[in-house]
């Protein structure tokens, strides 16, 4: 453990990454999710399901496979670094619906699944015969889930999606970006793999459910729909205010308090900066923060006295804090209030955290070994569970797992799968 | 259905939301979860969990409850919308962790319950006697989860945080915001109902996993180890140009293309703009662009011969594009291209999108009945699920179920009952 513990840490605290038996079966041991999705959406819930130990297999066309393998790549041939971050554990097979035979391959694999889930375009799987009655009718047990941009009935429900298009629709880049700036769409893919999560949920509570009826279900998820979901309380500003929630930079949508801000920090880099919270609640962080900077002659400030006042006068509490803010880097400042009590983050950017020692230890980042690429650096699963361990494995190579699959769920030999490849079937 | 349909719309497609039974028991049904949330991390986990059917009990201090019932609040002693958009279909007892007659009948409560789950500041859950190994000793079937700003084992697990501190430190803010402008905090409460989703996530397969084992576990979350997960695409990006992602404003971090961006519609307003989108992986998105809006003689222009041609002529394809797209409104653009086959999508405000009559239809807007409030339009629950279906209901006011939650769970008589809250352990 060689993270720092500051004077006052609880010792005590239970680590649940720590206790995990790591040979004990993770919580979805045994389940079996027939995976047709493609790029992000899809790709990232039932990442999350390996990631909690299901048996993801990747159903792929044998002609280059899914669309993300090629996405952004750098290499011809190689499958890209995007898809690398989205299908770690899961395994590949190689199936060609557009034969009757490799259509009938899927069907006999329906039978034997837990789960089915696709995020083509709209009306593409019913039109390849694979809609959730045709599903449901081979296995009756069968968690069906589908991720659209839009959903079934809405007026939108025929029209392509991708992350971006959802981020507009589901109100996000309306409260996203300078309060006198133009909409911006959030850096992270809120609209893939935050829809992408949504479903997860969906298919979790029903295999839960399918202990109790032994039923299956289909779920439905929209990104236009899951987008609201991330954006609630900008729903409470609206009803606060009359009026569609605004753009407000930095500040929290329900009111601003100060300081509430970014802060430049020493070093004048892009991300040079530390976020600087305080309650609107009572004044407790406020004179902490007075403390720290040696500031304590401004606790008697009539024009600091309450956070109504410090609101009022946002620009002289700026004049207070910056100059201790601009001589100490972004570390430092998070650290010292930190410590002190003061919610203070550093903007830390995506290398400073792939890097850092402390989130390599927690798996937070992991590095797997891919078969082409060898070594790869990349986000793991956040989520700790003291019951639930699954190390991270590289995403596979396209039909890498065509014998073992189907050997073990359709009993398929070596010979027949040479003549079902001749024929491209699969 | 009052909704519009487009030529070609697939009217085979199913809507699990009209299929549901209504009368069926919900996937949580019977699931009884110890709420010991506030704000907004955990209680976004705990209303996921009760949209899915499980009786979630808030446990909640009698003096004032939990602290987002005053959270932003425009009418001192009535609960917040904020509280409100976070509370739906919960229950809500009184008990007071303070007196030892309190804490004794959370110890009851604990050995009847399924889930239990917390985000207090780092240590206090502890403190108060009721950390993994107390609550786990009581009841070795629980699943105990914990939310907090930085992981136990990290540097700073006993800093305080917040929404906008998780989405500083966990890389959220570094690659959103304008090219050449500061590190923006995205309108959505990622840092909050992000992680709660992830938290969400572990409980339910905690769950699952105990179907098989009779097990509990301990789950722990940390906000600013979700908010990777939600930039993990940005990690690709780092991956190809050996730099931290950097702030794109509206374009892909992964690369540009064109057009990718929002363009001015008709209208001038804060958000009268539209998404367009069109994929670098051939010229289907692009033609069919010159095609509705009458520019075919484009068709063979050299400079719009690739996708890579166009990104070289950005600002040349803009131009091409602007002057039909200004001359309409923002929906005019969406439906006339998303018809088209173009992925494009209209920036709508959070009014626009509680007002729409299809998302009031499908119940992505819910009109819940407040005991005080009255009626109240919140966003509901966006995963459709066709054998579960939970009507929303408005949060619950303060100790509004001490009688049915501790009869029922612990046979306490009102005479009981009254006695404790005379000697305010409840």
């Amino acid at each position: 453990m060689s993270a720092r513990r500051w004077p006052g840490d609880s010792p005590e605290i239970a680590r649940p990454d720590k206790q995990a038996n790591q040979d004990a079966k993770p919580a979805l041991a045994g389940v079996k999710v027939l995976d047709l999705t493609h790029f992000e959406a899809g790709t990232s819930a039932t990442e999350t399901l390996a990631w909690l130990g299901a048996d993801v297999v990747k159903v792929e066309r044998p002609d280059g496979g899914e669309q993300g393998r090629g996405a952004s790549a750098d290499i011809p041939g190689v499958d890209s670094y995007y898809f690398m971050l989205l299908n770690a554990n899961k395994r590949s097979v190689t199936c060609n619906l557009k034969s009757e035979q490799g259509r009938e391959i899927l069907r006999e694999m329906i039978a034997k699944a837990d789960v089915f889930i696709e995020n083509f375009g709209p009306g593409v799987i019913e039109r390849l015969g694979f809609g959730y009655d045709e599903v449901s009718g081979i296995n009756p047990g069968i968690i069906y889930a589908q991720i659209k941009g839009f959903a079934p009935g809405s007026p939108y429900e025929s029209f392509p999606s991708f992350d971006m298009i959802g981020q507009a629709t589901g109100g996000v880049m309306s409260v996203t970006g300078e309060a006198d700036g133009r909409p911006i769409k959030p850096g992270p893919t809120l609209g893939d793999t935050g829809t992408g999560l949504h479903c997860a949920i969906g298919i979790l509570a029903a295999l839960y459910q399918r202990r109790a009826t032994g039923r299956g279900q289909h779920i439905h998820v929209a990104m236009q729909d899951a987008m609201v979901n991330y954006c609630r309380i900008a729903y409470a500003a609206q009803a606060l205010y009359g009026k569609a929630a605004e753009r407000m930079g930095n500040q929290v949508v329900l009111g601003t308090t100060a300081p509430s801000e970014i802060y430049a920090c020493k070093g004048g880099g892009p991300n040079d900066y530390c976020y600087i919270y305080s309650t609107r609640a009572n004044n407790s962080h406020w004179e902490r923060i007075l403390k720290v900077i040696g500031r304590e002659d401004l606790l008697d400030d009539p024009r600091f006295a309450t956070p109504q006042s410090r609101c009022d006068h946002f620009d002289e509490v700026d004049e207070v804090i910056k100059p201790w803010i601009a001589e100490r880097d972004k570390r430092e400042v998070m650290e010292t209030l930190g410590r002190a009590g003061i919610p203070a983050g550093a903007v830390f950017d995506t290398m400073e955290l792939s890097q850092d020692p402390n989130m390599r230890e927690r798996e937070i980042f992991v590095t797997v070994q891919h078969p082409v690429r060898g070594a790869f650096t990349m986000p793991g699963w956040p989520v700790k569970m003291s019951a639930s361990y699954v190390p991270i494995t590289a995403a596979p190579l396209l039909g890498a797992d065509n014998e073992d699959v189907y050997g073990a769920w359709l009993n398929y030999t070596p010979d027949r799968l040479a003549a079902l490849k001749a024929e491209e079937a699969i």
